[in-house]
């Protein structure tokens, strides 16, 4: 097996994962990943976390690009969020993390926050810098479903807005811990159940509260299958986001940044709603994100 | 200590609880519980559970009259739903659970199903039930704040409709699981706060979603405290439910069925509605309930 000398290190660094890419002039050389997230570890941890996975990429003293909840005040150091409207990352507000090894140099990208209403995000402003590239001139709304999905407003290459929603943290508790679990076991699905339970949030969204408990009841009563039960929960969480998010997408361009299935989940949401989002694939757009902070990465796309 | 000799027994066996009272002809004697809930019991556990905690009060061979969920499918023995509408409790309708114990006879209640839209209950039932003899004559609706908090419409002495919302369940996993968790450690209130998320969440219940995550954000760039934001959730959740439950209470004489602090809550956000909600002791309907399944307990009040 032949050495991997990277030109850069790309680095997505979040609550549950560490994912590292050893980038070459022609893009991708190697992928490394552990579970060493920002939760697991304490402030002197980073270092030795992030070294057991590069460690072998080190010789050439490549620049190490990183983003994500490694910046926030619980990570390695803290890149203070950036206010919006901004552009969604400024190279000249990097923060370099301290490190003892003489091998190592970690620029970590800062998030960026909104004051009114109060919103955050550390490691998604780093995808939308990376959409942009890919769409240059791009006008609209990007949205990124995940744990908490992000809907974000894009004006002359600033973000002008954005705002969270727990969905994706939301579907887990639910489907996993609470007493929906009983009744949706299996990772099965079904689309009819997913587009009813869509509709019926997006147009009745104040009735979620009490659609959540029928689903263990329709379980215990009426034979509702896991599938349909796991499909439903999901519809009526990305159903009654959107209803929330309406002023984001309605009549906008809207592009999907994000896991191939959930992403399809969303686009099959929004299209029931006149909608046809694009897609864009969520590490592309991370490691086009990281590039673009630094002149000499840049260069090398 | 002198021998408890009861003339009946008390039994509440949730999923997470078991509890027993020891009835005499003026009232409760003594007080156990365990947490031998259903959730942790297979079959043959529940005899063995019941008799670690009043093997004691057997000698004169006392009726015991159980509610709850050890009547479910996974529980003792399946007392199969009755459909309402239909009086809460039919004391020809318990099933006896099957016993090796010869000093034991264990009478159980079975809950109650609603065929559309689907629910189900099963211990609120006996509580109902109870609360309709402490208040003979009752028209109106009941109110049962709690892990999954049921709402009921009482008519000429039968349940006529109810539906669940997961208000409380959903609290405890976004206040303990969720992202949420670190902004609302501790036990701390604030009405103040309380009482604007109930009214932002009635007026505009879709926005339960977009609410959530800010609690987090805030927490982070704008020093929410840990007891505004505890607050604030539980607000949130109470609107959002009283939102959907709004054709069970608008115009409506109301009483809540549920623990001290909980119904405390409820009460202040539907007094901000205008309603002045009675209120009844959980335990109370419980052991009321549980005293008309025979017509001998009964006779013993």
């Amino acid at each position: 097996m032949s050495e991997i000398v990277p030109v850069w290190i790309a680095v997505d660094w979040g609550t549950s994962n560490l994912r590292a890419w050893a980038m070459g002039p022609e893009g991708v050389l190697a992928k490394v990943s552990s579970d060493e997230g920002m939760g697991k570890l304490s402030r002197d941890g980073f270092e030795p976390a992030l070294l057991r996975l590069i460690g072998p990429w080190l010789g050439g003293r490549p620049p190490v690009l990183a983003c994500g909840m490694v910046g926030s005040r619980q990570g390695w150091c803290e890149a203070p969020y950036r206010t919006v409207p901004c552009t969604p990352l400024d190279r000249n507000a990097v923060v370099m993390a301290p490190v003892t090894d003489a091998r190592l140099k970690v620029a970590i990208a800062p998030g960026l926050k909104q004051t009114s209403p109060a919103d955050v995000m550390r490691g998604e402003e780093t995808q939308i810098a990376g959409a942009l590239r890919l769409m240059p001139g791009y006008d609209g709304v990007f949205c990124l479903p995940g744990t908490h999905s992000k809907w974000v407003h894009i004006s002359a290459g600033e973000v002008v807005s954005f705002q969270t929603f727990m969905t994706g943290e939301m579907f887990a508790l639910l489907s996993e811990a609470s007493v929906l679990r009983h009744g949706m076991q299996g990772e099965g699905w079904d689309d009819a159940a997913f587009d009813a339970a869509v509709s019926d949030a997006l147009s009745k969204p104040e009735k979620l509260g009490a659609r959540l408990f029928s689903l263990r009841a329709e379980g215990l009563i009426a034979g509702l299958s896991p599938q349909a039960a796991r499909a439903r929960l999901s519809g009526l969480l990305i159903g009654t986001e959107l209803a929330a998010a309406k002023p984001y997408w309605l009549g906008q361009r809207v592009t999907l940044i994000g896991a191939e299935k959930l992403s399809s989940a969303y686009a099959r949401a929004l299209a029931a709603q006149g909608i046809e989002a694009q897609r864009l694939n969520a590490t592309d757009c991370t490691l086009a994100g990281l590039a673009s902070l630094s002149p000499m990465t840049e260069a090398a796309r």
